[in-house]
């Protein structure tokens, strides 16, 4: 039997998302021939977050590795987990991968001159579904956070706004975006876990958080390094994490994400 | 033997630059085997440098369209043309054409906890050569241009310091960047060009920063639209041009591309 | 008769406030002795507060003019109307009269090395009751707006924060200030009064804000320019007013200021 | 005949400089009657000048209070000293001595709509002489110091530029301002001398600068904290020094800067 079927190439295309949906299409190229298969992938809770930051170990290349760990460890464990890899790398990932990808932030603006800066349009195309805001090391004017808010619904993208402290959670609340994510500046990269160190700021960031949104989904982030970590913050009643450094700068990041991902089954 | 040559690549692997050059490596893959042959391509004034910004008409596929019709002009032409597409699209626009990509902003860090900010070597990584410093949109703090330029030189990536007036020119000249370029602010975008509009600005830019610093690449944008406009820039002493609306947003950007190109050689 | 008693000199220490009491010592200095006599005086809705931005109609002796003609409304009209110098007028301004002044921005900082920086120190001891914070000129970061809230809270000052439309407003309640001004930036100094071009900005506003918080008081601004603008911003549910261009570029702000306070009693 | 010269007020007014004179108004008041007596002031090398940063041990009264010592300290040794306090309390100051007074700061902007802003006119009718600019507590964009630098100069005020390195020196030198400062920031407050520690630094600075700009004024500063290193700052050829924490934080200021002022004298 001669061989035809000589270039077989399988992409996922992100094409945006509903929400907590992320739509996919699967897209097969058989000599030439494409079919097209959307499919469904929910990115519902207990959902992990992994900020790339501009770490080198999750720049270029490594960011297509560290997003591919993840996705085996979505795949295996059923758990919505997304990536925040850099701007110039999330093209990349977002062919390289079927998971969420997030950009670490976006600008208020409107498409037009703004050199240098990073519009929602852009972010939307490479396939990300959303983008982290007001990152404590990327704080943002109060009127920029809900101004980004409103342009990322205009865009169908997942708004993750990070808050400091339980007032400016609630703060947040108010602007009604997708996910806040409670992160004590003080213990970021630490591997002091928020959850056992502070649990009383994410207790009262959701006491407060709720009494003005319901819908809002609460993550909590910094110094998380272990299960037990992610354990506490669910136990607490948050309803994931957002994590940097306990997974980029791991020695196995894959075996620490499995661990996280495990954890949230409890 | 029945396979026919099924599957054959050709891609440029930009890999940094020496300067003025731009390293790229022709990467042949047949059949799964791959050939690299590196190539050396001059970068040299004239120069003429598109700047996407965050226009719809240059983001996502549009802006790698746009970047294979300057690539083509730069073939056709053998003029040196470069682009400075948005962060998130510098790879996919560096993979897809051999001429010099540029980011248009990169941030004085170094790798770490920098969330949403943007790292030299991750734009070196996607194979750009250079980057926009100081863009009048984009405007940063002294001692940040000057740490910006001390890093694309630890990157050997190619510095282009933009500057609002003579005097400003000449202090950035003091920083040794490889490329100053001169822009009025309130000429860009008005289609008013700078070199008929502002000649003096010009002549005085030259002036004061030759005094200061002899090797130095001098552009001039803003408002930049016909071929004689470009023609008038280099008469007054540039080496070349700045560019953005003038190109992206022309109805036929190959064509006024290609008129710019061709008013370099008078 | 021989006159001796030379040099009598009256002055108003300002000293501080419990919330809307404004702790002022009445000092009469008569010939080297001087006796204080401590008064309080109400600062109380419904409010007026004149911002002076940076008008040379309301810079420097011209600053101290307008706060003699603002404290000689507020007294014979008895309404509570207070002002808000530049830093650099704020001692000289509290010196000379007696209703509340105001600073138009503080920093989120602690006293220490902090160069051009404004210090909640210094502009309490200026004799200063309360500071604008967040003024859609002078935006801050939402965990800076926060962090002044705090730091306006150890110093007893009052603190008056300024927001941009309703979902803001609601943020910011949740930080707990003293008082709000909800203020669209599109109208500030165009002389069209948000009170009749935009009411339901207004409502909306009292509405989400009295859901967080029911004590904060609310004011609104930006083209405030007749009796009857401010007639209409408390009929909405304000509890009084911030100005400025409406007063300070009047032909003559205390006629106009005296018509502003006299519609507060409708 | 009887009356006796009851109430004799001697004021100095400072209304503005001619570069490095201080032009004040000697205002003797004698009984009602006000006599006038223009004095030019030199401010010339070797000159002190002292950042009073927002140090508690320099706000409001202590201010006043340690611009006295610094007054007598001037007196005392004819050395040419000026003194830099927060902005609430530069009026006061100003009106307190006879040495020049600088603000720690200006904002680029014209007068009109700038709420929180520091507005040149201010400080200039407060009777300071100049300002401090782009110190590295306080850093602004490049084409801000050039902005702020044009309008010390349409209001006869002196400006001093704080630089980080040699580079950013020469970079200033280009701007042309009346003074430059060379202060490495990670020397400032720590009690190590810059002029011990990094003379290099310094006679970089002078070299370049002195390539661009020969009649700038040239200061160094950081870490200043004993009367040999003013000595040795002069000797590597500044022309003085700027200080801070080093006079506002000594157990006794009135002495440390006397051995400050004496130490020029070598």
């Amino acid at each position: 039997m001669q061989q035809q079927s000589s270039y077989c190439k399988i992409t996922f295309l992100n094409i945006g998302i509903s929400k907590f949906y992320s739509k996919t299409i699967l897209a097969i190229n058989v000599n030439a021939k494409q079919v097209k298969i959307p499919l469904l992938k929910k990115f519902q809770p207990p959902i992990i977050i992994v900020n790339f930051k501009t770490y080198l170990e999750a720049t270029g290349e490594k960011a297509v590795e560290l997003a591919k760990k993840t996705e085996k460890v979505s795949l295996e464990t059923k758990v919505s987990i997304g990536v925040a890899p850099q701007f110039t790398d999330i093209a990349t990932v977002a062919k390289a991968v079927s998971i969420p990808v997030f950009a670490q932030h976006i600008d208020p603006i409107q498409p037009g001159s703004h050199t240098g800066h990073v519009l929602a349009a852009s972010v939307e195309e490479t396939g990300a579904i959303g983008t982290l805001i007001n990152h404590s090391e990327r704080q943002l004017k109060l009127s920029d956070v809900d101004a980004i808010i409103k342009i990322t619904r205009e865009h169908s993208l997942v708004s993750v706004v990070c808050a400091n402290n339980p007032n400016i959670s609630a703060a947040v609340a108010s602007l009604e975006p997708d996910i806040i994510a409670i992160e004590p500046p003080e213990l970021i990269g630490t591997g002091i876990p928020v959850s056992k160190a502070k649990p009383q700021v994410i207790t009262d960031t959701i006491k407060l958080v709720r009494e003005i949104n319901e819908k809002v989904v609460i993550l909590c982030g910094a110094g998380i390094s272990r299960g037990e970590d992610v354990k506490a913050a669910l136990k607490l009643g948050t309803q994931g994490v957002l994590v940097a450094s306990g997974i980029v700068k791991a020695k196995d990041p894959y075996m620490v994400l499995r661990e996280f991902a495990e954890a949230t089954r409890f």
